[in-house]
């Protein structure tokens, strides 16, 4: 046994190098520090749990290591962090019909076609991506048109901001939606001008009509779209994500690749409303599983929907559609319960608002009900997208964090002023407003919605112009944040929106090695520069997980 | 670095006590072997992972160990594992009222009294044990009778063997019964002699038409029961678990602890049907977790009933209930596409099969449906309660285990009489004759339908004798199984059941050290004496779980 007892203890000398500690050197380094200013370095050593153990600055002497990685002069940040996100979604997104980059019905009607050619063995056709708007139909696309691309199988695909949906006549059958069929409160189903049968497009809730008719994917899709939406972030430079909206089918596939060591990208997970909060995490939080690397944090609530499909809940109408106010999603009590029960239980709330009367209504109900809990919440406002000028404030107030994704203020920027008209959008995507206020912004790009791509956020989030550099200066330019302001809301503040400060988010002693190897120092470079920036290596918990051709 | 380096090393070697080699001296130790025969020890090592290291027999050098445990001469078992229970019913049963002791009506109807008056915090009074035949009732009770101890408060009782349950005015008020309610198929609802009142009485699925109004326990409550379940099977000197039935609710209440460190019960899980099969594991059965201390590996399946509340479906009618065969839980093709279902994902069917039909049909099933899959797959049969001796034989085919349990053969012997005939007992509870046809026999306690008592178990499994020495000699006492298999039935071959062998259910070299000491040698003992066993000390993973006061 003595021998036994020393070969136990070899094993574990020897096992040592397995786990190695790593010199990163010869990098440019940038991060976030403790008191939120920019600190600069030119390696970093990772410790043998994955963690970072030094950081050493110019002209100070190398450790010896186990092993040495030359970072060739590159520029390393932190990884990237997408505080709103939807990681099954990018998933499945990456496994079906993606839209997103059609600029009219008829070129979408040709990728459809092309897309059920090449995949026979598919009963549906699902996909995502169309914008109506992009397209400039000025009105939805019909059934009869998606008809005119696949008859011969169901065909059912969300709107770009999965507020709408867009069925063909068989997949409305086996739904069995008719001219007799009624929209449900929190929906509407689009009907052909000035007829009572349905168009082929529904609303918000009425989505729920066409999708409950589309079969469940299985178990191992699951798994190889968890699988996916990790290869998909990772190329972005992100290596961390908050999910909103995990449902209990997510979190197994989140723990399936837990338990098999294939989970490399860091998920704080936000439940699919009360239900599968108490059943994903039962009377609390979950703890960080897996080195850091998934927990429960909190509960996804929905206040209102979005303003492409007018399912944002506004104090006033939308100026293109006289006396339609948009659609609130929970009564004023239901919030209220919703977000107590949250709260008692030690879950972290982060309610989707998008309109002014959403907003409005969802920060009074966090005054009302935050005096009752004490300790750190900080309540989650998603989106704070069209806010009332009176009410921007109250976003500084009780903690809360605004959890806000840059690229949908040029996506939505046209559409916002045709719904809004100019003199309504003192509130609009408000950063700077907010910030100046002292309130905290966290950014993302509520992916698949938007592309998950990190780096054009942050150019839009100094800019506020597109990717064509429109408008000239900057939409609102008074709302642009600064390149510090911008980078630690894609890493510290996005972390410490998920109560993972401390953990990851910045290259700190301590803090998990997650970092990226990039061409551009983001602090420097050009508009232009960082939104083309080139992602060549990804790490996670000091480990290389991706690394560019 | 380098001091960091040489630091961490340093921490890795001091914390090697922590998880120290520890030597178990002073012994008496049996277990079964490679070859299943029985290997007697004087001392085990336990490696720093919570492995056995090394058996040392007598005369034999005891190694240098970091920490040697003194068994005191005490006789030291594998832990004792329980291949068919109901782990979280355990627990709930040990937060619940427990009528299984009471022997009269009123008797029960006093103990209902007292724990109501005890519990006025409690909504629902639930509570489970109570049987009618045991009470020398000939009928069962009435929601009047409970209405005479509680009046004010639902009550909802499951009977002992959990096919019926019986309900108070307010309970079925609750749930809506009324004089208009149907039975369900598969299911029975009571009614007073000669009239149309149910009596308060449900049966098999009629139970769902109570139970679905009793609040569900919230997570807090589940994972209380969770830990209530632990103390309860370590009392008994149980170390691992065969759950049959478990939930999503169940595995996430198992995960929790698993996390947090308090999982100290090895669970072998079966999902309860199909979906949460799915649900659970995904395509497949669930890698071993937490030092092998939980695994979902695979579906349990209900084909019929029980004999008590006359669901177990016979191929002659009952002796007791002319024209009554009891009832199929699933045609013949929900059988089959449930048993192909869970075969094509890995995952391994535990049916539930009491009565000669239902133990007929399921034998046939798996012989169509075993040639279709390679591999090893222990089909396991559930109970195997009552099989026509022409079955018998087709037990030993296939791979099939028989999961038996010893105490419902001295708790349902006068009930088999009565519901079956003297002439019709051949092929009840026939383990002797399985072993002989070349079967493999796990057994359990179907805890909480019987107490977790595996040292009575095996005192019935060689005498087939119940706890007043009834009947004289044995019933049919050709079915007794010799010491050194019941031994085997609750250790070596419980592990085989569900895939375990190697990992734990014996102490050898390389598996868990999971073991008991006990005051009598179950090989030596009398049987009288082995049915009282003094479990002094429970250990799991090499750690002590459970000590006697």
């Amino acid at each position: 046994m003595k021998t036994k007892y020393l070969a136990a203890l070899l094993a574990t000398t020897i096992a040592v190098p397995a786990h190695a500690d790593v010199l990163v050197d010869n990098v440019s380094g940038i991060t976030m520090d403790e008191e939120g200013k920019v600190k600069r370095f030119e390696a970093l050593v990772i410790d043998d749990d994955g963690r970072i153990a030094k950081l050493i600055e110019r002209g100070e002497d190398r450790p010896r290591t186990d092993y040495r990685e030359d970072g060739e002069g590159r520029v390393m940040l932190p990884g990237m962090i997408d505080a709103h996100a939807h990681v099954m979604g990018v998933g499945f997104g990456a496994l079906t019909l993606d839209l997103s980059d059609t600029n009219s019905l008829d070129e979408a009607l040709e990728k459809i076609r092309t897309f059920a050619a090449e995949n026979e063995a598919r009963h549906w056709i699902l996909g995502r991506g169309w914008n109506q708007e992009k397209w400039g139909l000025g009105r939805f696309p019909t059934a009869a048109e998606l008809d005119s691309a696949i008859a011969d199988r169901p065909v059912y695909l969300e709107r770009v901001d999965g507020h709408a949906g867009w069925a063909n006549t068989l997949a409305m059958k086996a739904a069995g939606i008719t001219a007799a069929s009624e929209s449900p409160s929190g929906g509407k189903i689009e009907l052909l001008a000035g007829k009572k049968t349905p168009s082929g497009v529904f609303i918000d809730l009425a989505m729920d009509l066409v999708s409950k008719a589309v079969p469940a994917p299985r178990a191992v899709e699951r798994d190889l779209a968890l699988a996916e939406a990790q290869k998909v972030f990772h190329r972005y430079g992100i290596t961390s994500v908050a999910d909103m909206g995990t449902t209990i089918e997510d979190w197994q596939s989140f723990r399936r690749a837990g338990d098999a060591g294939s989970l490399n990208l860091r998920i704080m997970s936000y439940a699919f409303g009360p239900e599968q909060m108490v059943l994903i995490g039962g009377s609390g939080p979950s703890l960080w599983l897996y080195d850091d690397k998934l927990r429960l944090n909190g509960v996804k609530l929905y206040l209102d929907g979005a303003l492409g499909s007018r399912g944002a809940w506004l104090k006033r109408p939308y100026a293109d559609d006289p006396g339609n106010y948009g659609l609130p999603l929970q009564t004023p009590a239901q919030l209220r319960n919703n977000l107590v029960r949250a709260a008692q239980g030690g879950f972290q709330p982060a309610v989707h608002a998008i309109g002014t009367a959403a907003n409005a209504e969802l920060l009074s109900a966090i005054d009302e009900i935050a005096e009752s809990f004490d300790g750190d919440r900080r309540w989650r406002v998603e989106h704070a997208q069209i806010v009332d000028p009176a009410d921007l404030p109250k976003l500084a107030d009780n903690g809360i964090i605004a959890s806000m994704q840059p690229l949908h203020q040029t996506s939505d920027r046209l559409m916002a002023e045709a719904r809004l008209g100019m003199d309504r959008l003192d509130g609009a995507y408000a950063w700077n407003t907010i910030l100046d206020l002292g309130g905290t912004l966290a950014f993302g790009s509520d992916a698949p919605v938007e592309p998950a791509d990190a780096f054009a956020g942050y150019a839009v989030a100094i800019t506020r112009m597109d990717a064509n550099g429109e408008p000239f200066g900057g939409w609102l330019p008074s709302e642009r944040v600064n390149r510090e302001q911008a980078l630690a809301g894609f890493t510290s503040k996005a972390a410490y929106a998920g109560f993972a400060e401390g953990r990851f988010g910045r290259l700190l002693p301590g803090e998990r090695a997650d970092f990226i190897l990039v061409d551009n120092d983001p602090l420097l470079a050009t508009p232009e520069e960082i939104r083309a920036t080139k992602v060549f290596e990804t790490w996670v918990n000091g480990r290389k997980v991706y690394e560019a051709d």
